[in-house]
């Protein structure tokens, strides 16, 4: 397929209808496929114009919000990218700072610092069930400030990593994924590994791996679901992967070999989490601020991760994949055996043969952000993109 | 009263002389009530302006910095959103992150912070006696440095809360109280009970009832301040309370009750705080670093405040505010019984049939800022607010 | 020499060729005269265009980026107001926050946030031999970046102080003794005494010196490098400092005594660092997280401190300058004898003299920053600002 034009971009949108206006975007399978669609077809015009010198600004002024419960830096510079490519003034929440501690609710910080906001975006994914619960409570608190006539507009909210989805992680990856193969219709019947990787840290998320099964399952992939035994994802999201893969005309298998899952895939994300059982134990402990047994858990999950030293992505089990070929994707930072620990996820060869396809996956990210800025804030987006196209307005004045 | 269109509080602005240029507000009590009212026509007309999706910004760059030496939140966005809405960027000075530690004076602060500085806003509430003092030794400097040259413009300062008055406080409540009794003289001869409440913890800054008895006294209103013996304002500050009443006709006392200052009020205002004289050996503890001291004092205060807390705003003493309905305010976080903690300022049940009401108070902070900006900056404020309305710039651009 | 009109300043701009488009500014030696003097042209034209009320803004969005590895007050509100007045967003990494603790690669986190970033400024003073090569290490990830592709354009380095120079420092210094003298030919054949001196703190980096003797001898200035004996800087720099000195006609010389130094001086810069050779051993202490020896090297390096108390610039050695009215110069905070400390770089009466020359100087410093992000980012400078001259586009709109 030859590389589509701006102006081809500006008119796919507008076959792809949306309904995110002054809404929230906090999980991908809550949203038509459409919605999908448009999503990467504006990143993917935003990544363009930045290329060639264009400003996409929307706004003149207002807030955008970031509330990070954990650490971020690819994410929280996403975020802020977004916001001063869109003419947005960030402002970081910073609980330490506020005076959240005094037993403010949620419902009221929510809509005492909306007044003049546009965008809020929210990442908490340390306690599992809780995350999302958060965001879908301040979610609430929004829409019922302003049908009190408190808040002007809505502001909208998104989802920057949950204990259950990862959603402008999986888009950037789904975007790169669009351009890598030259369109989605070209990843139909192609294979992806999402496979548990080894690390020598434990507590990682499980919303990488489930925003994956949840999102590529959409597209006609083949997707197989590879971890030890033990180190399953939240049930509900396996359940939604499996629906969705019968809906799309692909499948979605389950395994417990990261050889069976590597046979000949096109793609392979090899990434570490932690079990689902071992999150929701930790969860409790970290509610009940038990130290002593967060330590021991601790303990007792890294010995069992280290009996699973084996499941490192290296070049032996790559040349398992489609000619041998298959495409590496992180989110990043990846555990990379002797660079930052030891023995990891992968190893120092592979990485390093993929390492500039990884930044290339990052880079959607801030395009993709933007994107849902754009579709959450701006009323009929089809038509602004036209006109931020045709208004050529230089990022350079 | 019929609600004024736009157009009316720009004509309104025009007859309301302000002499705020390049100037700093530190107290209300320090600026003409022609200057009181300028302020809450602008903040109104800055609210209906964003509610209409109109920008008001007013500068191209420009920075705008704030100095929080207490947590905030709500102040914290407010100044935020405004600094975005005016068009300046936001940079905070983090005591802790700058060289100020080495023994720099205020003088020298003061002035390299602020060469391409349009607003300093500043929270210093920790200390009797020296906030507003610190206030004032930035503003000499800054006069200082704009008098030698050093500084092309003299940035204005906002107090965002010391230690005798939080003005940004007090005006988002009568801005408030105008658009809920249809006008500031239809507050002529209400009745505000300015009240001490209870709270589970101490410490609590003087400066919300101060600021309260400071500005509502202007308006002919009955101003009605209760607290337990021994839980006294700042002397100076009550004289000026006695002495607007006398001059604007309104009334000013000062009772032992929370039920005779409720007694047939229009609005009240339960709300805790430290006693005076609590607060200077506080202060004084905190100077020295006196760690024991300071436990000591606090659980000599919680054992004296223990003794309040029949200071509770509950139903039945709704039911003796003038027909038992008047308007609940907090400058919110409240501390409500059974909710943020066992026994607090409220009750769950009078909180929440005014939770949304607190919520419209509290909306105003961010157009009151934006106000006090754009009067603090502009050298003629009422041609340049007629000028943002006729252009009709758009939020979305 | 009458002053400049900003149209000269123009003009002049257009026959100084510069070289910085999408590269980095590290060390002032690096860069051949020629653009030394439009940085200051540069920086003397935003000067002026900001204190008429004229915008220089060049940017409609984009980010800048501060990495901050040591405290910073006037350098951090110097790169934010910078930011501002060029319209970019600021963004601050803080390490703390980000995942770069995860053993993140420099070269991954130097991509992952520059996707729509225009400038990146870091100070990284702390270690000996490793502030500068960070900054090496950053610039060549994003110049690899760039060559694969991932970032869209190059984004550009300014070295807010590391080990070995402090650029923005010594070249807001120079457009003030530019600016004092009345043009770089007056500095031809002046005086100026670059000297340790005393300080109740130890661990003071040695750039500030090293950037000062590196700078000034390119203008034909007589450069006087004084301090007591241990106290070298890096060796390299003082190489750089002869050369400078031999092909701009000018001298350099060490010397062991304040009096020499400071005898028939047209300017003076007494300023407490730490030897090169304990840099060094602190370093290597750092590295291991050798807190003990930390503290035993503070102990016996303040005790050595102590035997130069004497190094203190006051009345009596004023007295040894140029008619006893030399320029004092600072790069603040000074410590103060009596003021700041009880004993100090600079004794009360001096430093009072020539407080307001000292603001002036550091007032250069955002300016100096404009001008850097300018030349680093702006095609063909010269023309962009006749243009933004013509323009004539106001701080407030």
């Amino acid at each position: 397929m030859p590389s589509q034009t701006i102006q081809d971009l500006v008119t796919e949108l507008q076959g792809l209808p949306t309904d995110l206006f002054q809404k929230d975007f906090l999980l991908t399978w809550e949203h038509p496929e459409e919605q999908i669609r448009a999503i990467l077809t504006l990143a993917e015009t935003f990544k363009r114009l930045h290329q060639e010198g264009t400003s996409y600004r929307a706004f003149d002024t207002g807030l955008a919000i970031s509330i990070f419960r954990d650490n971020s830096t690819r994410t929280r510079f996403s975020f802020a990218s977004a916001a001063s490519a869109m003419g947005l003034s960030l402002s970081d929440l910073d609980e330490q700072k506020s005076q959240i501690a005094h037993g403010e609710t949620v419902r009221e910080t929510a809509n005492m610092i909306s007044f003049l906001t546009e965008v809020i975006g929210i990442r908490d994914d340390m306690f599992l069930g809780a995350g999302n619960t958060y965001m879908r409570e301040v979610g609430a608190a929004l829409t019922d400030g302003t049908k009190q006539g408190v808040l002007h507009r809505r502001p909208s909210l998104i989802n920057l990593q949950c204990d259950v989805d990862h959603p402008t992680q999986s888009l950037a990856d789904l975007a790169w994924l669009k351009k890598h193969f030259g369109g989605l219709e070209n990843l139909r019947g192609k294979k992806i590994a999402m496979t548990w990787a080894y690390s020598p840290s434990y507590g990682k998320p499980l919303s990488v791996p489930q925003g994956i099964i949840g999102l590529m399952t959409r597209f006609g992939m083949d997707v197989s679901l590879a971890y030890p035994e033990g180190y399953g994802l939240i049930p509900d999201v396996v359940e939604v992967a499996k629906k969705n893969a019968a809906e799309a005309g692909g499948t979605f298998e389950v395994v417990n070999s990261m050889e069976a899952a590597f046979a000949n895939a096109d793609i392979v994300y090899p990434k570490s989490w932690a079990p689902y059982e071992v999150m929701g134990r930790r969860t409790e402990l970290l509610t009940k601020g038990d130290k002593d047994g967060l330590k021991a858990l601790e303990k007792e999950c890294l010995a069992n991760n280290a009996k699973f030293t084996s499941w490192e992505c290296d070049r032996k089990k790559m040349d398992l994949t489609r000619a041998g070929k298959a495409l590496y994707m992180h989110c990043l930072p990846a555990d990379i055996t002797d660079v930052s620990c030891k023995a990891g996820e992968v190893s120092a060869e592979v990485f390093e043969q993929y390492r500039i396809p990884t930044y290339h996956e990052a880079a959607y990210k801030p395009f993709v952000i933007s994107a849902l800025m754009f579709l959450e804030r701006i009323a009929d987006p089809a038509a602004k993109l036209a006109e931020i196209v045709s208004r050529g307005r230089k990022l350079h004045i």
